[in-house]
């Protein structure tokens, strides 16, 4: 095992200059006009699992392709299947980049560009810590699979038939998946809770066209005004959410639950200030961190309306576009909370305007269960490669496919955090501390040892 | 007189050959990369009044140029200062165009273009009736006087200042504007009533950067979520404004001004129609057109923040911008309302964002008087022009210049319409309808000999 550690810190240099080969590649996959870029990075990831000693397919889907790799000459030994995603979020607002989001540049220990921690950048520390262990020894102690798709950011919707229709293919005893954080500088974490989501897209038509401001004002409702009004509505001043039932089935906080976060580590003030807000804000009741991890939110994720150009045009806008997204905890359910919230809207909604609303996204919330086998080798290679045992914590984002796993292969999730969580995912910026990815190579090497205690 | 009008009709084809050739140049006044193409347009218009015997100049401005021109041979007549203006609104949602917004099409007898009616089209109907007339006699019964600005749809900064510094040279007895509407097609109309504005740009700032509404949800204040809430709160559901003092200084129609516009033939369900609503809305206890003339409104005019583009980004966005105007009537003041919406904005919003707001606009409502005998000139021309009797009606439109020529420099201005009120002044395929054009340059022609009957 030394061995194959020194092989891995002799290839740093060539580490980091894959990832930014990989980064180079725009791969915004809500963009129609980057297919061809979402392709090549596609490619660029299932080139890199080849050489390394995978049998590799690349898999054509109605969007983006997905990547399934897979070493399997372990047998009796356990399987683990690594999910990543090789798709990014769109780089708007483009203006406040340092430099430009595809050119990856290096500020003293960290990589800065468009998916250096989500997910690239953390998904081949696991690629190049289990790839290089193969290309070296020319064997694995454990059967890999891994499955990498290029939907993640726009509601994976070719994924779950993908699946379904490889069921067999996809067959493991347990997942890991490299797309959360630790919870802060030297303290690693395993995610045990992700939050669900419900992302809806509510317009308002008003006037069949875009009316003088002055000439038809106070004769015809705005639906600008009208979907502010609509928006203005669906909280209270203390943060809480007015849909009527939306907290009906929250599984509320134990009271050793709210110990143990209370125990953690957490800086409000440096938190605050990592944010650059003059105040925090949430849900009256809550500490920041109960807020973020188990308690649900609404927030309004854009709004689109008339005139947003320079200066001043007297516009009375013929429609008005809002989008939002529920972050859910266990156990509400994105079909039950879209339903409410849909009927809520029309219920607000006055005659004056007409509302359309669509769903763009939904995911479950999860709890991972930690107490197996897999978890505890997941967390002493975690400790081997980070130098410190792992932390458990909750996450407000939400990763689909832990629900998807566990719903179509019974298989539980390792959420394994390599990145930070001020790495700026979906924020100008974004980063990746090269010492963590270093690291997570290290942990994804020795995790095949640990799980190979394990007889499945 | 029956001359001239012959000649003018002759020429009809070039005055329609002139108002696309004018309406090509996108002078967009808002649009910093347009400067080029709004000053082609100032030019357009000299060369046009200097073609038919104008002394004429374009003087630069700290913004877009100022074409002045006069023909003064006519000592003891009457002297007449027409306003108008050359620049133009964005052509935006340009999707929504039947052709370019720029590339004039005729349909019909309907010439569609941006700025076509408001104003190249109404103005140059001013420009080649007086000016064709002057072209055929080479003289005038009344001196004229050309003021054309190219900063009317962004506020008309410069104009104060050019005004005060030309007072002499600017000196009339009565100003004209061509830049409002009829009553309907076949009902000629004086806009006696204009309502001013105010208008704001709000702009709330959240966290530093754009942040991840699944991490960052529930735990900062998100700046779109605030605006939607603040704007909210600026009408109950009655479309009365919220802001406190916002009536105080508005006159109350008097029951005879009520009745007068009781006795126009408007019709409410044509008007619905025309603008595409499945029912109008706006402030309780008054009609339609008296909400339009005479109680003021607040309309968003723009919404923007966070991801605007296809499909869900989970962006907790760091700013939201909302743009707003205030339409005023006499006598409340610009300046004062603009406090009242101010304090009010500080007062509704809460501490954990930074509100910002900018004036962009600023125009005080004006009653123009009706009984003098150039009103009553005007009126004469316009039935001569129209072959009907002109009615008297209030605009929801700002022309800010109105209050200034009476401020600097003594004058009342007569607000004759050409154009219809579906014209569409601000929206996509703005028309102009080709006989209307043709009955204003008629209109204008006349307009002298009436005037020539008073001597001031």
């Amino acid at each position: 095992m030394n061995d194959v550690i020194t092989v891995l810190r002799q290839q740093r240099a060539e580490h980091v200059e894959r990832l930014q080969a990989w980064l180079r590649i725009p791969s915004v996959s809500t963009d129609t006009q980057r297919r061809a870029d979402v392709r090549r990075a596609a490619d660029f990831i299932a080139d890199e699992l080849r050489a390394h000693g995978f049998t590799t397919e690349v898999h054509p889907t109605a969007g983006h392709p997905i990547v399934l790799a897979e070493w399997c000459g372990a047998p009796g030994a356990p399987t683990l299947l690594v999910y990543g995603h090789y798709d990014v979020q769109p780089p708007d607002p483009v203006e406040l980049w340092r430099h430009g989001p595809f050119e990856p540049t290096q500020e003293g220990r960290k990589l800065v560009a468009r998916g250096a921690t989500d997910d690239k950048g953390q998904l081949l520390a696991l690629v190049r810590g289990i790839g290089g262990r193969l290309a070296h020894f020319a064997e694995l102690p454990v059967n890999v699979k891994f499955l990498i798709e290029g939907e993640e950011e726009i509601g994976s919707q070719n994924l779950v038939p993908f699946i379904e229709a490889h069921r067999e293919r996809l067959r493991a005893d347990i997942a890991l998946i490299a797309d959360t954080s630790q919870f802060g500088p030297g303290l690693p974490a395993i995610t045990v809770g992700l939050k669900g989501l419900c992302y809806l897209e509510v317009e308002l038509f008003g006037p069949a066209m875009d009316l003088h401001s002055g000439s038809f004002g106070g004769a015809v409702a705005n639906p600008a005004n009208v979907l502010c009004s609509l928006i203005g509505k669906l909280h209270d001043e203390h943060g809480r959410v007015l849909i009527p039932g939306f907290y009906d089935d929250v599984v509320a906080l134990t009271a050793a639950e709210r110990a143990a976060i209370r125990a953690l580590p957490f800086d409000e003030s440096e938190f605050q200030r990592s944010v650059g807000v003059r105040t925090l804000f949430g849900e009256t009741g809550y500490s920041t961190l109960e807020r973020k991890w188990a308690r649900p939110t609404l927030d309004v994720n854009g709004l689109l309306s008339g005139w947003t150009g320079e200066g001043a045009k007297t516009v009375l806008p013929a429609r008005a576009l809002a989008k939002f997204s529920m972050r859910l905890v266990p156990n509400q359910r994105p079909d039950r909370i879209r339903d409410l919230a849909v009927a809520f809207l029309r219920e607000l909604c006055p005659a004056t305007v007409r509302l359309e609303v669509r769903s763009l996204h939904g995911a479950e919330p999860v709890l991972v269960p930690s107490g197996g086998p897999y978890f505890q080798a997941a967390a002493r290679a975690m400790e081997l490669g980070f130098g410190r045992r792992p932390v458990l914590i909750r996450e407000g984002g939400s990763i689909p496919v832990v629900s998807d796993f566990k719903r179509l292969l019974g298989l539980d999730s390792i959420l394994m955090g390599l990145g930070l969580p001020d790495d700026g995912a979906h924020s100008p910026n974004e980063k990746f501390d090269l010492d963590d990815y270093q690291r997570g190579i290290e942990t994804a090497a020795h995790l095949l040892d640990e799980l190979a205690q394990h007889r499945p």
